[in-house]
C-alpha cells in the first residue's frame, strides 16, 4: 500500500509538473484576460496549488485548435474579466485531460470497502429512541412513494442526504468564529460529508433524469428539511447527528436492496457513469453495481462518523475534544 | 519549482508511510475502542486517506509513555464510542508530529506575495456604487471604534470576513441540489476562502486575547451580519460579491497600515504563532510582519476571486459557467 500510495503520489506529481509547462506556455491563455494569464506552478498535494501572474509575449499566444474553441465558448465569461483568474489544466495519471470542474483529482478516492455494513446503534437512552422512531416514521411514507424505484430513490434522497453536513459545518464555522475556538477539524469533516452526498446525487443524476414533479418535490423538501434540521442542530446536536447516523444505516439497507435488484436483473446494470469512475477511481469497464457498492460504503462512513459525533455529544463533551474524522472514506 | 514539488511530495508520502507503520503498532491504538484498532493506510495526495479497521492482539497493545498519557487525556472521549473512529497521527517532513487537528499538513501553501495589491475594480454602474458607498460607509464606525489598534480590529473583523465564503458556498451547495446541477467548483472555492479566514481569525487569536465586551459585539455582529448578507445573497448575488471584494480591498490597505506601524516599530514584531509558522510555511523564526504579510495577500486573493465572481453574474451568467479559481492562493 506505501508502495503504491508513493508511486501515485510521484506519478502525480510528474504529470502536475508536465502540466504546469503546458500551462506555462499556452494551456492557460485562452481563459485569462488579454494582458495576462496565470502560470500554474503548484504541486499535487492536496489542492496545493497556486497562480502567478506574468506577462504573455505574442509569441507566445500561439493556441492549438482545441484551446481556440475552448477559448470561443468562455471568452465572453473570462474577457470582460479585469482579474484573470483561471483554473489551470489539470491532467489524469495516464496524462488525459482532468473534464471536472466539480472536483479534482486529489479529491478522488478509492472506498474502503472492507467496512462493516451490518453495524447498528443500539438505542440506549430516550433521545436514541427518539432519534430511531423519527427515521422509522420517515421511512414509511419513503417507501410507499418510491417502492423499488431505487434509481430515482437514491436520487430524490440524496438530495436530502447532502443538506445535514452542510448544516453542521456551517453552525460549527460560525460558532468557532463566535467563541474564538477551534473546531478540531470537524467542520471540514461535515462539509466533506455533504460533499461526498452531493457527488452522489451527480452521479445518479447521470443516470435518472428527475421530472417536473420529482424537482417540485425535492424543493419542498429541501425548504421544510433545511429549516428543520438547522434549528434540531442549534437545541441539539446529539440527537441531530445520532439522526443522521440511523438514516444512513437505512440508506444502507436500501443500496443493499437496489443492489439485490441489480444481481437478479430487475434493474439494467448499465456502464457506470464517467464522473463516478474517476470520483472513485473505479476502472474505465465499472458497472452501476460497482458504484451503488462505493456508495453504500459511503454511507457506512458516514453513519460511522454521525453516530460517533453523537456518541461525542452524549458525553457532555463538544465535537472539537475528539480529534474529526478528516477524510474518512 | 517542479522538482521543489515533487521532493516535496515524495518526502512526505514517504513520512506519512512510516506514519502508517507506527500506527499500524501502536499510536492510534491509545484512541481507539478497546476492541479494535484504526490502521493509517493512506498516502499523501490531499487528504486522500482513510482508515481501516483490524484487530489488536495484546501483545501489540504495549505502548509508549507518551501515547499513554494521551489515552488517558482522550479515553473519556473514545472508548465509549462503539465506532472507534480516530485520526492518524501526522508528520511534518522534518519529522515531527503534526500538532494540529483543524488542518492538516497538505491545506498548509506558500502564500504567492507577487500578486498586485493596488487593484481596485472602479464602480461601473448603479449597483456596483451601491456596493462601494455601502463598504465605504461601513468603514466609518469601525474606524471609529478601533482607531489604529489593528491586531484586535484584524482579529474583530476577521470573524466577520469568514462569514461570506461560507453563506455563499452553502447556498451554491443547496442551488446544486435542488437544481441536479454542477456548481463548476464554486462551491468549494468559496468555502476554501471562509476557512481561510477563520484560519486568520485562528492565527490572530493567539496574539489578541477578546475581552468580554468584544466578545459579546462579535456574538451580535455575526447575528445581524450573516442574515443580512444569507438575504443579499438570494437577492442579488452579483452585489454580495462585490460588496466582499470591496470589503477585502479596504482589509488590505488596513493591513498596510498595521505593516507600517510595524515597521515604525509602535507595534512590536512579536514572534509568529505556531499555528501560523504551521499554516503558511513560514520560517521558524517567522515574525508577526511575516504573518501579516501574507494574510494581506490572501485577502488581495479573495478581493479578485469576488470581484470575478461578481463580473460573472453582472454577465448574467452563473458562477459555474467559469471555472473556480480552486485553492487561488
Amino acid at each position: 500500500m506505501k508502495f503504491i500510495a508513493l508511486s501515485y503520489v510521484v506519478r502525480r506529481a510528474l504529470l502536475n509538473g508536465r502540466n504546469c509547462n503546458r500551462l506555462g506556455s499556452t494551456a492557460v491563455m485562452p481563459y485569462a484576460a488579454p494582458e495576462m494569464r496565470l502560470l500554474f506552478t503548484g504541486a499535487a498535494n492536496g489542492g496545493l496549488f497556486y497562480w502567478k501572474r506574468t506577462m504573455v509575449s505574442p509569441a507566445e499566444a500561439k493556441l492549438p485548435e482545441k484551446d481556440k474553441e475552448k477559448a470561443e465558448a468562455e471568452k465572453s465569461v473570462v474577457e470582460s474579466s479585469y482579474w484573470g483568474i483561471s483554473r489551470p489544466k489539470i491532467v489524469r495519471e495516464d496524462g488525459t485531460e482532468w473534464p471536472w470542474n466539480c472536483f479534482m483529482p486529489w479529491e478522488s478516492y478509492h472506498s474502503n470497502l472492507s467496512i462493516d455494513l451490518t453495524k447498528h446503534h443500539v438505542p440506549k437512552n430516550f433521545l436514541d429512541k427518539v432519534a430511531y422512531r423519527t427515521v422509522k416514521l420517515l421511512r414509511i411514507p419513503t417507501d410507499l412513494f418510491f417502492q423499488r424505484r431505487y434509481g430515482c430513490r437514491a436520487m430524490m434522497l440524496e438530495t436530502v442526504a447532502a443538506v445535514p453536513g452542510m448544516v453542521g459545518g456551517m453552525l460549527l464555522h460560525l460558532r468557532s468564529l463566535r467563541k474564538f475556538q477551534q473546531s478540531g477539524g470537524w467542520i471540514k469533516a461535515l462539509l466533506e460529508e455533504a460533499e461526498n452526498e452531493r457527488m452522489h446525487l451527480m452521479t445518479m443524476v447521470e443516470l435518472v433524469k428527475p421530472k417536473w414533479y420529482e424537482r417540485l418535490l425535492v424543493l419542498a423538501v429541501q425548504g421544510v428539511f433545511f429549516n428543520a434540521f438547522f434549528v434540531l442542530y442549534i437545541l441539539s446536536p446529539k440527537v441531530a447527528h445520532r439522526i443522521v447516523g440511523y438514516l444512513e444505516e437505512e440508506a444502507i439497507h436500501s443500496y443493499t436492496e437496489y443492489l439485490k435488484d441489480l444481481e437478479s436483473g430487475a434493474i439494467e446494470n448499465v456502464p457506470a457513469p464517467a464522473i463516478a469512475i474517476d470520483y472513485w477511481r473505479l476502472p474505465k469497464d465499472a458497472k452501476l453495481k460497482d458504484v451503488i457498492t462505493v456508495i453504500r460504503a459511503d454511507e457506512a462512513h458516514h453513519r460511522d462518523v454521525n453516530h460517533f459525533a453523537s456518541d461525542i455529544h452524549f458525553q457532555g463533551k463538544e465535537l472539537r475534544e475528539a480529534p474529526a474524522p478528516l477524510g474518512y472514506h
